[in-house]
């Protein structure tokens, strides 16, 4: 093997399958970067057992040598290693060669880097996924729907179903589910895809925050395909693969109310500005838990206390409280997380009861929901 | 007390005094920051028993109103909760007031905080520094003196008179010199005090880091005051107390050869580049050392060497070459961080030996010099 490429081509190609790789694999191949060279292009491979990404680089691309290919071969490199070296190199363009015993020159100016590289054969195969069962969503929204629920997968591996984020596709329409079972997030979108079956899968939140990572924030399409076990994600010269989560997520829907008891209309910001002082001191037996109370004349009051501390009351005003009076207590940070999530301006929370969940919508758009479970103070 | 402040004004304060406030210190007012209200204006302060400043808001400057005082008196409050309370209140005036026993309301447009606050006439006193032996120093000036010495304190307490720079001012001249026994870092520069006797002060390298993260980069002067246990930094609106430390700093100009065996000069920036380069597979028996040969036609050869990992080897062209040839190991991070100190373009390195201390110099400035302790390897 022997080629000759554009450094920053390199460097991107590299930092982005490196997000794959974990230096605390059992598997010592899996801690190196494999490059192939072929009359085509460049490809490299990271992988742990749950994501693998797959980098290209072509000859050449509108019109632009970007590599050229001197010998076809492959080899893999320490990840951490050559990671360093080539954002450290010295020019703008770079010369790897393969010797004998996958003994690997990276040659830049003046510098010189020998690195011992191990056989490319020997690097695990990944996952041949059939072309069937394709959509496609624009990156920009693809990387939304991430941003909008993974944030409520739980932490927790005792439910590890739940550390995952549910992909539902029925009738056209993907809705992804997360929740750790003290909030919910859930976030649809209209898709072009033609299915008899509804599809189910649960697919890790570290690989959707990863490939949130790697995806730019144009609207072209990525591809996705979902087979038994795994999920590919096609962008332009990327494949992104994860493992599927295993086991059967719980039927969430029964656990969002449909009536509501007591209505407020608020605007987001303010709402989001005054739980984020409120969490100041909002220290006590319970953490980071503040309390929200109605009052007259369409105002709000948000407080919480630290023992010892000190405590904080503010005011807000509403734009509308509609139904029954209500005292409530909840996490903060769910609170602040939810809001963040929904981009709104004006946002609906609908209760019914102090001691039920409740939801957080935006007022102009249907296709996004939060819910949270309050704690007991009151 | 009662005042009304700008909060930007607050905020700048209360981070300035918070750098010298730890979190670890086993006097519990320590925690805290004291705020004195004063016809004249507010007073801030923050200590630990190494650090102590100040931080003073007039009621008015340049016919700006700053403060508007309603009641004079002080407080004193939990440094953490209040820091995080002053940057997030919603709106641009503040209100501050002590009811009794030390309760304080922080009110900001609708949202109004309510801490516990402790007796100032229980904070301890900073120490009572006569203005005699003053000396000053332009802003800029002091931040490259720290910057270019602080970085070569020992961060070892076997010797913790190491851990401090050692000041000495002679003949109007101060020079700042710091050692960890491996390297040394030296300074100069002329300063206008005319003093009998010779002044020799070693101060904490913490402090200095704290000093220079607070001062602007202005050229207004900063007043020095050294006393038998402390020094004393006066910017505007702004004092600065540290202890010295105790002890007799090491003699260390015998260490400094005079003469040399070989002189490289070289171009700065090619060689801390080539250094980094190859610190990246300098992971030997010993951590972090390259190695550098003389060559022919006035090359300089950079090596290292990862055993399993592989090697690096650069090239890079000398201005000259003059003396016996060289081979000889360091570390390639105390070669780094002189260099970054230096900052000139042409740096001029004297070797006497392959195993004696080097000083590497900027080539058009002797207010500088940097040494450092060669690694047995060749």
């Amino acid at each position: 093997m022997k080629f000759i490429i554009q450094r920053n081509r390199l460097i991107d190609s590299v930092q982005d399958v490196m997000k794959a790789v974990s230096s605390r694999t059992t598997i010592p191949i899996l801690t190196g970067i494999k490059i192939i060279a072929s009359e085509e292009g460049l490809t490299f491979t990271g992988s742990d057992s749950d994501i693998s990404i797959e980098s290209f680089i072509p000859t050449e691309e509108d019109g632009d040598e970007l590599v050229e290919i001197k010998q076809t071969g492959g080899v893999v490199l320490n990840a951490r290693f050559f990671g360093e070296i080539v954002r450290k190199l010295p020019m703008d363009s770079v010369e790897i060669e393969v010797l004998g015993q996958h003994q690997t020159i990276i040659k830049s100016g003046k510098a010189e880097f020998n690195l011992n590289g191990l056989d490319p054969d020997e690097y695990p195969h990944l996952p041949q996924i059939s072309e069937e069962n394709v959509f496609s969503i624009p990156t920009d929204l693809l990387k939304t729907l991430i941003r909008q629920t993974v944030f409520a997968v739980s932490t927790s591996e005792t439910r590890p179903i739940l550390t995952g984020v549910n992909w539902q596709i029925e009738e056209g329409v993907l809705t992804c589910i997360a929740t750790d079972s003290h909030r919910l997030a859930m976030r649809s979108a209209p898709i072009n895809f033609e299915q008899a079956e509804v599809c189910n899968a649960v697919i890790p939140g570290k690989s959707l925050i990863e490939l949130s990572k790697i995806l730019d924030d144009s609207s072209n399409p990525v591809e996705i395909v979902i087979t038994d076990n795994q999920i590919l994600f096609k962008s332009k010269n990327l494949l992104f693969f994860s493992r599927r989560l295993e086991g059967n997520y719980p039927d969430t829907s029964r656990l969002i109310p449909t009536d509501s008891k007591t209505e407020l209309v608020l605007h987001a910001k303010d709402f989001l500005d005054a739980i984020d002082r409120a969490s100041l001191l909002a220290r006590g037996e319970r953490n980071n838990v503040v309390k929200l109370a109605t009052l007259e004349g369409k105002l709000i009051e948000i407080s919480s206390t630290t023992p010892e501390i000190g405590n904080v009351v503010e005011h807000i005003q509403s734009q509308s409280i509609e139904g029954e009076e209500l005292k409530i207590s909840f996490s903060a940070k769910y609170m602040m997380d939810a809001l963040k999530a929904l981009e709104g301006t004006e946002i609906i929370i609908s209760f019914t009861g102090a001691m039920r969940p409740f939801i957080i919508r935006s007022v102009n758009d249907d296709s996004i929901l939060q819910l949270i479970l309050p704690v007991r103070t009151f």
